[in-house]
């Protein structure tokens, strides 16, 4: 099976586990427009790549996509959670998603807040349950390792420098840019990697192996982002393109322009094949998925 | 030691407790004005009853407040996470919290969606680490409880229903009004008991008995809450006095009067009273508490 079929069929199962743990149904209580703030954020499609590098990561060791799933969706929802909350109009203000209105949009401020609290207790009560692996020592270090890339040393932290750096352009070092890089993309992109190892209980030099790799990746999907966000069209996108420059982000675009961006993000590319050697043939899939991510840095 | 010092007495202990968790230098990265903003949630005072219920079930069952205390500070930070989010203008709009600027008017806004979405996930990575608990088991139990008490069905749905329901004053029906009280206020008062148990690793009927009386204290101190809301001044609460009736908010005052508003709370009072005749002499603070939160509904 080639790289996009593989990444679509991924999807599908994600999307399709995600809209039953969003089935209102299934628990008493969440009122109905909660309910379906929270579904606008997450099934409005995206490629649901973090979920697929940990079902690959897992699978890579020879555990099933059907028993990494949950925490896929767990770990997607904290992605989306996020893209909430800085989709309003106190952070980066957009009103477009996906080629949709964004939450605050669609609903409200005080809905599209909620929304985003709920969905990080939703990650975390997925997480937690014994359907999402039978050891609850795995299940503990899960949520111990996804709160923590999640919060102030993580995303959130990350989010946070992304904003006070914001209007100073090109003049933020790239040290910042990257610490920013890696805290607010990277933390969960390394989770994805490194959890997928956790769900095949695999021996700890493999955990930091994938950790390192996580990490590269994390680093070059920003990076690569940061180059589409200048490229691409707002169509093309599905969300607001050129955004970046116009409120003065810090980027690797706005640090060292778009020829040494691009050479930037294909030494990172290199690196990260190279840390997946180890695996040999077995990470097929984590290398297309390098590739992937570097070519909408090219 | 009577009521008022063992409160305080755990207050310290656990005011302690979560600035050490608070201390930016433990981790590496986050930002300092993520950090200072977190601090300013959570340091400011407040009678920190939630972690007193959980140590003192704990302790009703022979664990030490010191071996519950991380699990005290996890819940803490989630009820810290709520206030700063239902300050928000988007949400109830409160400028004072505690007699002291609420997060976004001592930061902004962004800075308060995200210190308490950092919060949240502190909370779980807390209440994950293996120096919450010994017992993998009862840690990812915790973290499922918590979580969920925080969720859609719980916190976070309650907010989103009383936001609803605002505006129709009186109109609200007690049927609905107790649901928003379970979901907004009780979950987290719930959990603090349960999880006293739960960290005492008490059997299932314990756990049931103390699920019965953290339900019953939960929906009392909503209402005892709602009268206090009319009967007392900004200062004697620390935050703007009167809100609810200004802003036509569904409480049982508003429902039904003054008067019946507090024989409801001192029936409550009774029931959660007798929900605790099971555990006897050893229930004596649970019991000291109930009658010091049925007291602010007098």
């Amino acid at each position: 099976m080639d790289f996009e079929q593989r990444l679509n069929e991924n999807a599908r199962l994600v999307t399709k586990q995600l809209g039953q743990h969003l089935m209102p149904g299934q628990h008493f209580g969440p009122p109905r427009t909660l309910a379906d703030a929270m579904q606008h954020a997450v099934m409005s499609g995206g490629k649901r790549l973090r979920p697929f590098l940990m079902i690959e990561a897992a699978r890579m060791f020879g555990r099933a996509p059907g028993r990494t799933i949950d925490a896929a969706c767990a770990l997607e929802l904290i992605h989306c959670y996020s893209l909430v909350h800085d989709d309003l109009p106190a952070m980066d203000d957009d009103d477009l998603r996906r080629g949709k209105p964004t939450v605050h949009k669609a609903y409200d401020e005080a809905t599209a807040i909620l929304a985003g609290d709920a969905l990080q207790s939703l990650a975390f009560e997925i997480l937690a349950h014994p359907g999402c692996h039978a050891n609850p020592t795995v299940r503990a270090q899960l949520v111990l390792e996804l709160a923590t890339a999640s919060g102030w040393a993580g995303m959130a932290g990350g989010q946070m420098m992304d904003l006070e750096e914001e209007g100073k352009g090109g003049k933020t070092r790239l040290a910042v840019i990257s610490r920013i890089h890696t805290m607010k993309t990277g933390k969960l992109i390394e989770f994805a990697c490194v959890a997928g190892g956790h769900m095949a209980e695999v021996k700890p030099e493999e955990i930091d192996m994938l950790r390192s790799f996580g990490q590269l990746l994390g680093l070059m999907y920003q990076a690569a982002d940061d180059i589409l966000d200048t490229t691409a069209s707002s169509d093309d996108m599905g969300k607001t393109a050129g955004k970046d420059e116009a409120s003065g982000k810090a980027t690797v675009v706005a640090r060292m322009g778009l020829d040494k961006a691009k050479s930037y993000v294909a030494t990172l590319e290199e690196e990260a094949l190279k840390s997946l050697s180890p695996f040999g043939e077995r990470a097929e899939y984590l290398i297309a998925a390098t590739r992937f991510v570097a070519a909408q840095g090219r």
